[in-house]
């Protein structure tokens, strides 16, 4: 495998899985030419009158959509790691003794974990999508046959609107649908809430095949994916376990530390005057964010201002905030409890978006851009505010990219993270991953230190007065070494085995991920 | 022009205005092959990064979208007779001295006779769309000059997706819009209801262009038009007159005749069984279809009987049904009054359906054969239940076919219509010009019988013992022929010159229409 080094300086390969690649030029750098993809036109003649196109099982599906040996197939993540769908689709492959598929989820858990035999016996050849611990870890060993190809969400949608990534089949997990097709997650017993993630697959994949566990008369309303864009529909006993699709309820971390990291952050919001009449702001469901959206909530109660939008993940307490009127709209991508489920049915003020909306760099703009802040994590970052969201400091890929990188887009990207874990600094001199570039990073908040980035002289000229602990971000580094006496050891890597790349919002190669001695 | 005979025996042009044309193969014989239109990959890299997408006016948005002499340019006909955005357009494209512009307007009205000034000077080459009056009586004077081109609802859909039409420009009027080019039709001084007419356009166009007299904060929700495909939003004073947009109330017929017919029309749908819970209709909003509604509303209480859904053109009646509990859901097709506009923005149940979702013929399958039962109108229609929507007897194109022959895909098409009209048949031996093919309508309901296309033996049966006056077209027209004193006159043709065609729902050529002589 031949390696270029890149514009960030990284090593990637210029060919993956049989495909050529482009190496990242840097951030808005790369300007794609051509056409999008273009689906085979259909026609009515070929579809059921009736709308019914409810087929036998699976099986007689993927037979009538062409299941061949190479093929792509989609799914999507909404079921998270309650999902059964997937490992149902892939047991039925298996049967139908196909091989080398291409596997291209939204993002894959431990759940499929049980796909680990099927990526043994060549019944998958590689995983396009995010991996989430067991099949990273898999992957990280080098055992995978094709090389592991990692987007954001918004890569994702880009890579199948350019044809970049042609889907063959797309198997769409629906917690509602008709027999049309037209399908939605914010109701049923395995109620999900967005099916966003499916939406590009739904517009241009070859075939499209629908499972759901709750088939309701013509028309499922709302339909998120389209009955038009639908081939089959297979009806199964259960999606999956609904206590692991959405939680009954996330939680708010109870780190003192974090708790800590969570009032700074919203602090900052505050005195840099973000937090405003009428201002956005992203947050993920993770602990620390959550405790800062309680944070924020007081502190926009106490001065009485209004948020225009928030963009979710969606949880309860984003859902509070929206019914208690400091919200005009929650922008959901994902929804990740029952109350971001409920709301998503009862509020207009709740809204569907899709990768395509949010994150798709290669539309005519997007909504990252337009958000004043975004609270992120990352398992690591450099001095020069580089970040790694992907592998731990000993190499092995663990984590997914999510909408991640689209949210670097973001007029303020705070990354809120504690400074070690594990007594492993997260601060380090080249993270492990390069995910995201760090002249897109403003703020890097710590439990013992503010660091911004020397870019934001605007930011910085803001808070010079302020009483939070701002500092220089390689003052921090040689605290937090010190206090874990020393840098992280270096991985052991196979830098001849890249195992996985990770690709820029634009499709080009910004890294490379090499197999774990 | 060189002719042939289609498989309707209709005369059709083998190509126009440069264009090769398929001709008509008969209904479901027209299989497409190939891939759909593919519009260029755009980059956020240049678009503005806040989301502002407004420039200061249409000419400078058309100017930044390149406009240029031969280009086609598509609008939609929302505002109906109260459009001036459309007039705006074309007296800005006449002062940037473009010539040879191809208009491809979702329907153009009376509002448009404004226009026929640029037809004679050589702005407009010609009228990709239905030609509602002025403009049509303009085209079948033979004074345009390009060849018009008439399209169903579902087919201008069909034509852009297939990328049988490639629209240069598309100008979008919206009711309301954010700065990022999200729009709504829903709201707002000017609301018209839906947007849906536009989706093809915002998707496949090269550039897109949103004007509106309502801007508002991003985000603009609903998004009928996603931001994500709009370049520039321009802002005016007025999209029109908000009168002539939408009608205050939508009137039921007062003739005695008329209502006749609407009841022999809610007698048979009881009577033929197709009146039963769960059951689907479409009717459109002419007076005959209003008193329809009222009937059959009747009975449906009288029963105790709930439709599942029913497709709108929306107005209050329909509205009212919805609202008392007779109807789960109205899939929205085209917004009639204001009752209509405001159900729509306040009712779960009423739904925004599009071109795409009811009446595409080349996605996989589309809401209009899942009707039970359509009722609409016809200008003509012959002893073997082939109709006409466009023409008069005289020769004059005076209509446009909206959705008239997507519908006649439902289950049970019904037209009702008047034996005669200013003392001329309807019922006739040959159509002046051939829009829907007999096998697809299955009942001509008039005031003076009912006829049943023989082909439905299980109408005819089920209908044995109705009281209805069924009778046999043939002697129906025999007694018409009579009352009327003859047939009516044959139009003065000049059947060497073609002055608009008739496309069918699958892009082939249907039908021409002649100059008049």
């Amino acid at each position: 495998m031949k390696l270029v080094k890149n514009a960030a300086g990284r090593l990637v390969p210029t060919e993956v899985n049989g495909q050529q690649q482009i190496p990242f030029k840097g951030v808005n750098k790369y300007k794609p030419s051509g056409n999008k993809a273009k689906p085979p036109i259909r026609t009515c003649i070929d579809y059921p009158k009736d709308g019914n196109k409810v087929v036998k099982d699976l099986k007689t599906a993927l037979k009538k959509a062409g299941l061949k040996d190479g093929m792509t197939i989609s799914t999507h993540h909404h079921l998270r790691n309650g999902d059964v769908v997937t490992n149902l689709l892939f047991d039925t492959i298996k049967e139908m003794k196909i091989k080398n598929i291409s596997w291209f989820p939204s993002a894959s858990f431990p759940v499929h974990s049980h796909l680990i035999k099927y990526l043994e016996d060549g019944t998958i050849h590689h995983i396009e999508g995010s991996m989430n611990g067991p099949l990273g870890k898999f992957t990280s060993e080098g055992k995978m046959k094709g090389v592991g190809i990692l987007r954001s969400h918004g890569g994702r949608y880009q890579s199948i609107q350019d044809g970049e990534v042609h889907i063959d089949i797309a198997v769409i997990a629906a917690p509602t649908a008709d027999p049309f097709g037209n399908a939605t997650g914010d109701r049923g017993k395995s109620a999900c809430g967005l099916l966003g993630f499916a939406l590009g697959d739904s517009e241009y994949a070859d075939k499209v095949i629908v499972v759901t566990d709750n088939l309701s008369p013509f028309p499922c309303v709302p339909w998120q994916i389209q009955g038009n864009n639908v081939d089959y529909v297979v009806q199964v006993d259960s999606l999956g376990d609904p206590a692991k699709i959405v939680s009954g309820t996330t939680e708010v971390t109870k780190s003192p530390d974090r708790l800590l990291i969570a009032e700074y952050v919203a602090q900052l919001l505050d005195e840099a005057g973000i937090m405003k009449d009428g201002f956005s702001l992203q947050a993920g469901a993770g602990g620390i964010n959550l405790a800062f959206l309680l944070f924020l909530k007081e502190k926009m109660k106490q001065k009485n201002i209004k948020a225009r939008f928030m963009r979710g993940g969606s949880t309860k307490y984003l859902v509070e905030m929206l019914e208690e009127g400091l919200i005009d709209y929650i922008l959901d991508g994902q929804t990740f409890d029952l109350e971001g489920v409920r709301s998503m049915r009862e509020n207009d003020g709740h809204v569907n978006t899709s990768p395509f909306t949010s994150y798709n760099f290669h539309g005519k703009g997007n909504f990252a851009s337009m958000v004043d802040a975004v609270v992120l994590g990352a398992t690591e970052v450099d001095v020069n505010f580089n970040a790694n969201v992907v592998t731990h400091s000993d190499g092995y890929l663990l984590h997914g990219i999510g909408g991640w990188q689209n949210c670097l887009y973001s007029k303020c990207t705070i990354l809120a993270i504690p400074s070690f874990r594990d007594r492993i600094p997260v601060i380090v001199d080249e993270v492990t991953t390069l995910c995201g570039p760090g002249e897109l990073i403003d703020v890097i908040a710590t439990e013992r230190g503010i660091c911004i980035n020397p870019k934001r002289k605007d930011l910085l000229k803001t808070l010079k007065k302020s009483n939070l602990p701002i500092r220089d971000i390689k003052n921090l580094k040689k605290e937090v070494d010190e206090i874990c006496g020393g840098k992280p050891a270096k991985p052991k890597l196979n830098k001849d085995k890249v195992v996985a790349i990770i690709k820029w919002v634009d499709g080009t190669v910004l890294d490379s991920v090499f197999q774990v001695k």
